[in-house]
């Protein structure tokens, strides 16, 4: 078994160990150890739960990534998720399917990686599972947040004549992605926008407290899908305006070398792990100075129509239309 | 791809179709279809989380586990670790990995199975995640239930001189599981204990709510060592009476061919799923009463010592030497 001594180590030494490097959190009344975590809600706040499965081959590869930043990324992409509602992240539970000759070492990197992330964002791991895998290497994260009941931001709630926003920049991930997936270098911010994404926690417990916002999504899939599904719950549609589209000075340097990249990946990339929200037009310069305050950027980029259709619009003010939207697990 | 249409279905059809035969539980504010669920805990209870995973050819094999009954299932033994605490389930969510061939059909009869299970415990269903998978199917289900903060009972309460307690009998599935194996004819109640386990919803919370019992676990991997789990927690040891342990008749059966699985299946067989407690010997009247309520029975199997040993004792008093305690999912 090479040199590795998760066999020697067992399942009960594996989840002490990790549970010696835990501290507990917010609320966290029992932690790992028992049937159960048992935790605390803030009093009068409501409970906000995701889930997200990572799976070596599909969603990642170790000859890529890292085991500090797989570690970092596979909770990074729930807290996103908690953020995208405006909640405040408290707790994940962390299941690994673990193959035989994964080192040890391998498996420490990875833990002190979801370790930092859940420090940074103020997550607390309360529980999981362990088995072995005799495939690739599984990850599953169950992360819980909570927010006050008239603070949390749907899906569902976008108005015609809102605007749509975005944080950060688009694209970067999946530009990052196409680069590595050719063999050619990729420039470091590209890549760690890919491995290591950073949730705009802050961003969105500010734009839910702001009460200026009206539907709020993360961009895992691409904004032109996730918008999409905010116009689809809400009734509505909308128009993007791909020239407003914030693009990073490394994207825009990458993209000058395959230009066929240049308006699909922003729009459909995928992985950017950014917010979309809509907004009536009225709160534009709070919400940029309140994203400001959270060391964000926020774009607007198109508007919300009544219409059912969501529209990309080129610079020419020309409808542009895209092949690929977002990306589908099962197509074949 | 065969008769399967999951690839035209799609990842957003497949969770649509999943949605639309959920029923809303309670507590449940905004279920399946945003970014994170919003449920609301009854008021002056805590959180109780557990995640469990289940991989294809680890824990399941196809070929042995019906998909209505693997999901099922999958659900039922993370129900079991809500009983385990005293607490009452609430909700869930299921995440599958799921390889390019399997049937649609398979899947739909797995989601009839765990909307099953679901519905007979009170559990609703408020998210997931659904990718392919380039292996096995992978199922990871995180629990979430309640409990009022001084009924929840941990592992951690035993006290010198409690009375060790396991609801129904034990080494039925594992029984199973041995003969299935090795190809043998299987009766049906042996292997719908394995392949259908019930959690003991009701005799938990029934537990929690008399005051009477000082921790509790669930039968997991063998009451040998998950009794050790309580042992070990509560600072104490105990006796464990081999000739007291509960046994089904079929299991009596399937034994007296087997002469040497007799003891170990009910000690360390695994997959039980019934609860073990301790109470003080003053209650006992009380707990065979409330068991009986429940639908269950309940044995008193040993006493709780406050020397740190576990020890098990056979028919004439001698101490019982196991090889082989409990399930390691590492060893090599």
């Amino acid at each position: 078994m090479k040199s590795n001594n998760l066999a020697a180590l067992g399942e009960f030494g594996f989840i002490s160990r990790i549970a010696a490097s835990v501290n507990n959190g917010i609320g966290v009344v029992t932690g790992i150890g028992d049937d159960a975590a048992v935790t605390a809600l803030t009093p009068g706040m409501q409970l906000l739960t995701s889930t997200d499965m990572l799976l070596e081959d599909v969603h990642f590869r170790r000859c890529w990534h890292d085991p500090y930043r797989l570690g970092r990324k596979s909770l990074a992409v729930n807290i996103s998720d908690i953020a995208a509602m405006g909640g405040i992240p408290r707790w994940a539970t962390l299941s690994l399917a673990i193959p035989a000759a994964l080192p040890l070492d391998f498996l420490d990197e990875f833990t002190r990686g979801f370790l930092a992330m859940a420090g940074e964002h103020g997550v607390a791991l309360i529980g999981g599972d362990t088995c072995s895998s005799k495939q690739g290497l599984v990850i599953s994260v169950t992360i819980m947040g909570e927010q006050l009941p008239e603070l949390v931001l749907r899906r569902s709630g976008a108005r015609p004549g809102d605007e749509i926003w975005v944080t950060g920049t688009l694209g970067d991930s999946a530009m990052g992605l196409r680069l590595a997936e050719k063999g050619e270098g990729v420039d470091e911010f590209l890549l760690s926008r890919l491995l290591d994404p950073t949730p705009r926690t802050a961003a969105g417990i500010a734009l839910a407290g702001s009460g200026l916002v009206t539907a709020m999504i993360d961009v895992s899939d691409g904004i032109l899908g996730d918008f999409g599904h905010i116009a689809e719950l809400s009734g509505v549609g909308g128009l993007i305006r791909l020239a407003d589209l914030p693009l990073s000075p490394q994207f825009l340097a990458a993209a000058a070398g395959t230009r066929s990249f240049h308006h699909e990946l922003p729009l459909s990339g995928g992985e950017d792990y950014e917010l979309c929200f809509t907004a009536h037009p009225d709160g534009r310069e709070k919400i940029v100075r309140l994203m400001k305050k959270c060391g964000v950027e926020a774009t607007p980029v198109g508007i919300v129509a009544s219409s059912p259709e969501v529209a990309v619009l080129d610079a020419a003010g020309k409808s542009f239309h895209l092949s690929h939207q977002g990306f589908n697990h099962f197509a074949s």
